[in-house]
């Protein structure tokens, strides 16, 4: 989570929502990535999202059953989404969002059946640094 | 939504599962896209993902409230997410997916609050396009 903090400070520095995020299979990270939305102008351009698709890369293949994905805010609808599609074995979250993430509109498990939740994995720090960025941008 | 069969049709030409998408503006197509999940094998690589992100890149914006996304089959939740993020104006699917679409996790609609939702355009011949593909899959 360490890792995806640091892809978090990343987009803090570059004026995007910090969230970062990793993708890591046999303590190897296979896929990084950080939120894109304003530099690239693509609202699908989240962290998990960049993440996940250089992950399928370095494996050159579509699903990540044996991979965790280290996230520092609950994903949203549309990541979560992509996670489910992954078969991702493992997702690792931070700070929980009310607003925006998954848990919002699912009242069931929107994930592949196989993967394993877990929150709260250094939440203060990732909350902070969100909250450091919106306190900016008022 | 001829126009997103035909998107539809080069995906199953291809061996894709066959969703085709298209985005239009006043009048002007400004992107189109069909599922290339095992093209590129990235299980994000979904048709209104790939229609979203050619139509970000031809308006060099991040939203599309004067928009309407045409899609073959009702999005799934990872595209429901991408598309509420868009904040685009209007949706339009042809055939319903029961087995993995949004209305499956969400109770809710997930989509902005202006977004208008319309269902069954060219239903069957969305639907049956599906169905020949996986008929030649058994």
């Amino acid at each position: 989570m360490q890792q995806a903090l640091l892809e978090a400070k990343k987009a803090f520095q570059k004026d995007e929502v910090p969230v970062g995020a990793i993708v890591v299979m046999q303590d190897q990270i296979i896929g990084k990535g950080y939120n894109q939305v304003e530099l690239l102008q693509d609202a699908t351009a989240h962290a998990e999202i960049i993440a996940l698709t250089s992950a399928f890369q370095f494996i050159g293949g579509k699903y990540l059953p044996e991979a965790t994905l280290y996230v520092t805010v609950e994903p949203c609808l549309m990541c979560a989404g992509a996670l489910y599609w992954s078969k991702i074995g493992k997702i690792i979250y931070g700070a929980a969002d009310e607003k925006n993430g998954f848990k919002k509109h699912c009242p069931h498990s929107p994930f592949h059946p196989k993967t394993i939740i877990e929150q709260g994995l250094l939440a203060m720090d990732c909350a902070n640094l969100m909250k450091d960025f919106f306190k900016l941008k008022r």
